[in-house]
């Protein structure tokens, strides 16, 4: 294949956003992109954040989706719109939706339309902690399979059961109006290929293998294990039928209807959809040894191992295998880390918390003008102060702070699931400055990265390099050297900004023929690494010794039990 | 004794400056007052701060007491100068000097005037730290008796011996020219009496029982002891002579040219001296029961007991355990949390990071007139910032924040000394802002000052209400309120600001022959209480979980060993 001759598009449904990303499918080639926010998203309608409920509009999903294609499209120019070969989307995920018989969300039938359950349920809503500790009961002591054993061995509150069954405590009308629910990624591919049989959406391997239960030794979870949760699942595991896909094989093919609507080819074949990590760590170039770790307010730490010949190891603590999840034909392992950025945004908020809210506003007096300016000058430390805090973090040499923190801000995903648990910083004196504590909190996030790489290999899944994607990865140098340093390991960061959307056009190549598998269509089209950050070996003792101690402190959070209050 | 009869003066030297207070004998009015500043001391001169470092010139303290004591008593009026009826002081301690054979620190003769081994070695100067290392190692395994064991078993290098070895190291010729060491306090006394014979100057029993190892028991550590130190220290120890003084005698009287020089009558009695914490608990009014914790950057908690009939108990992890060290009579009993306000101050700074040093002044473009204005809006917001983290820190529930601290950001003093331990903050999360943080502080300052009152209570020295002087006694009603809560013990603040100086004075009204006894002068000067903190029983049961908490977070400190760098 040579360049110019066939397109591919990828699109990636994130948290705020769509991007839509046209690429030459011989070298990779951005042709065109877009970025579309979801508008109602933007608002914050339908959400209680205090109360960790998130739901989003399916008409959000359908307002970005015309916007981001043809804008797209023409930027990449008309002769590659006519050379267009296929199309995959990602989605995040485990976000599904109530949808009637025909595949609909409930949520775009006029009677459900403000109707928060009957929406999609955002993959950070928190909404069903009792259904998943419900769930975790029931697999461990009922006496048949325990299904959770491919998913780390606990099942989460953010995933598609638990959602469902809170969804039916949540809304009894919407409970009878379900004829089955479909994951986001799974909608999206139905929708554009036209499939309005519930059973013959084609349900992504991805999707159902790390969140719903599904494997192939036993399909989706037994009707009886189902009902003795919620009489109710067992109609919706009948509507899933009984198979599950992975990425690189159509789902179907682009329906005239949204060919016209997009102003693209009709009957290109649309991929199975997949979660955004899982589709961000092929376009990160995934592989046997190499970590893909998209790094961003958290992180997904996505790696593939080969499908054994005998019995699959189970590797506990971390967030599922699925056999075909990232790469097909190959066990895809997921990790992550509940929060990362998140942990900087913290500590910037802490030390903003004198000059945000105007609390301090009205106390300075005797500077004139003061009060019209305030907002400028918030608005200006804020955005320097994380850059500032790096550049003065970097001249410190490891460990000299004396302190050690703990990243459990947000709980902890992986290794062993535990929300509770809470972030510390430990060795604190009085001549402890801000960039000396913002030093151990990054430290701290590279010894939360590093616990999840241990845990991989520990447990037979092999790990020699990181690929760093994502906003952090991208930006902070500090962040990079530092995790390179601590997991002493070599960590790469790829060219370009999309490498999500370009993983789902890697599989819409495959998908259409154009590359006999992903591997192949990596090789051809993950772009060139920028930047490689190299262990400082000097610094590996220290930060041994440093580790030793991030673990015992975790050891005592764990141990302590829960703080009162 | 009727008012404007009989006049008291109490000096009190504290860290940087000297307080005189003139009061009226028969009630404890205060008649002048004056406060004078260290001149060299405010310059930073002789001092080394990064390497604890800190020397005091004799001068310093020379030249702020005429004019302390002159505008004292210009205030308090010639009547009462001439009815002034006797005179003691406190000092820091143990802050001991290199004398020549006249008494004469060696830094007011020429040739060491700008010499800091020829000053006064500061309290909280820390060069000594080998030095005390090698007091402890020989103390506990030489084989004659354990001289530590009235000083709490350890110790410290901030202490007299451990002072002086280090000057005998740091500088040889001031080694050959010291005929003895004198503290500061009793330096004073011998200057205003006319002392010049070093084995006539009246030793404190308080800053030799607690810091020289002197004990009726055994007097002075032996020669024996001492040589296998530092053979030089054999001839420090016999110019000390062999007793130690309670301040409620006199040194001697005022000498005929100070009398002249301070404008106050000759002959008076001048009372032996002491150190600002213990006469601070009498100003304070210490009694059995009774601790008076001095609350400041630090906090000395001072208590006295009831001379035992047989054998003293010994209290193991405080500072020492003196007779008559507080009140003649009564064992003396000294501990003390090495930072309290220091806490605070450090998180004001930790905020402040943003706005101090103008590192991000230049970064602010677009506001005019900003760059003018930087330092007004920095110290107006510094000013501010900690009243309205106390104001919003009321607000919240105790222990609702989740979050457990431990207080040794400036290692800990009592229970059991370990200057090497650090401060730590255990259960925070995304949502915990600079409110919760603070309150977390100043619920880990009052859990350490509930470790001290157990460690007391545990070994039979009886604490049943708590009397709060110094500045954050008197400026923080929410630290205050919780450390009543925390302790579940009344907490009450005597009127005035002048504890420490009232104290002096009565130690003087004693002397003088005004008063029979220290008790009977405490219970005619004492200032009313005039706010008393009452436990809340509705927090026991919480703060004793969170108290828990907090020694489980200390206890991991003190094993995981000393954070490498």
């Amino acid at each position: 294949m040579k360049t110019g001759e066939a397109y591919v598009l990828g699109l990636d449904y994130g948290s705020d956003s769509c991007r839509a990303v046209l690429i030459d499918a011989a070298c990779g080639r951005e042709a065109g992109v877009s970025v579309q926010y979801y508008p109602r998203w933007a608002k914050g309608l339908y959400c209680d954040p205090p109360n960790n409920k998130f739901r989003q509009h399916p008409q959000d999903y359908l307002d970005v989706l015309e916007a981001a294609v043809r804008e797209a499209a023409a930027r990449a120019g008309k002769d590659a719109v006519s050379k267009l070969r296929g199309i995959a989307i990602d989605t995040t995920g485990s976000t599904p939706c109530a949808v009637d018989g025909g595949g609909l969300p409930l949520a775009l039938k006029k009677e459900f339309a403000e109707n928060p359950a009957a929406m999609f349920v955002l993959w950070k809503d928190h909404s069903a902690l009792a259904e998943a500790e419900k769930i975790n009961r029931l697999a461990g002591t009922w006496g048949g399979t325990d299904y959770t054993r491919f998913e780390g061995g606990v099942y989460s509150a953010e995933w598609f059961w638990a959602k469902i069954m809170h969804i039916f405590t949540e809304d009894e009308g919407i409970a009878q109006a379900a004829a089955s629910f479909v994951e986001h990624c799974d909608w999206m591919t139905a929708l554009l290929t036209g499939t309005r049989d519930l059973k013959s959406i084609k349900r992504s391997r991805c999707a159902m293998g790390h969140k719903a239960m599904w494997h192939a030794d036993w399909g989706y979870p037994q009707a009886e294990f189902l009902s003795l949760l919620d009489r109710r699942l067992v109609k919706i595991r009948e509507s899933l039928g009984t198979e599950t896909y992975t990425s690189d094989k159509a789902a179907g093919e682009l329906s005239a209807e949204w060919a016209e609507r997009l102003g693209i080819p009709a009957g290109i074949p649309v991929a199975v959809g997949a979660y955004d990590a899982h589709m961000g760590a092929v376009g990160g170039g995934v592989k046997p040894g190499s970590l893909v770790k998209v790094i961003g307010t958290s992180t997904c730490d996505m790696i593939v191992g080969p499908r054994p010949a005998g019995e699959e190891t189970l590797v506990k603590g971390i967030c599922g295998q699925v056999d075909g999840s990232i790469i097909p034909g190959m066990i895809g392992y997921e990790a992550g880390q509940s929060s990362f950025g998140d942990v900087y945004a913290w500590f910037k908020q802490l030390l903003m918390w004198p000059l945000e809210g105007g609390r301090l506003k009205e106390g300075i007096n005797g500077v004139e003008g003061i009060a019209g300016s305030w907002d400028k000058i918030t608005e200006g430390i804020s955005q320097k102060l994380i850059p500032l805090l790096e550049k003065e973090a970097e001249a410190i040499d490891p460990g000299r702070s004396g302190i050690v923190a703990l990243d459990w801000f947000n709980g902890r995903r992986t290794p062993k699931a535990d929300q509770s648990l809470k972030g510390a910083v430990a060795g604190l004196a009085l001549g402890t400055d801000a960039v000396r504590f913002y030093r151990a909190l990054v430290e701290a996030t590279a010894f939360g990265a590093r616990a999840i790489v241990e845990c991989f290999k520990e447990q037979g899944v092999e790990v020699r390099e990181i690929i760093g994607v994502g906003g952090v990865a991208r930006k902070s140098s500090l962040v990079m050297q530092i995790l390179a340093d601590v997991l002493n390991m070599p960590l790469s960061v790829p060219a370009g900004d999309q490498a999500v959307a370009l993983g789902a056009a890697m599989f819409a190549a495959v998908a259409a023929g154009l590359y006999p598998d992903i591997p192949a269509a990596q090789r051809a089209l993950c772009p060139p690494v920028e930047k490689i950050y190299t262990p400082n070996a000097g610094r590996k003792e220290l930060y041994d010794a440093l580790y030793d101690q991030y673990r015992k402190l975790g050891a005592f959070a764990e141990s302590k039990g829960k703080f009162p209050g």
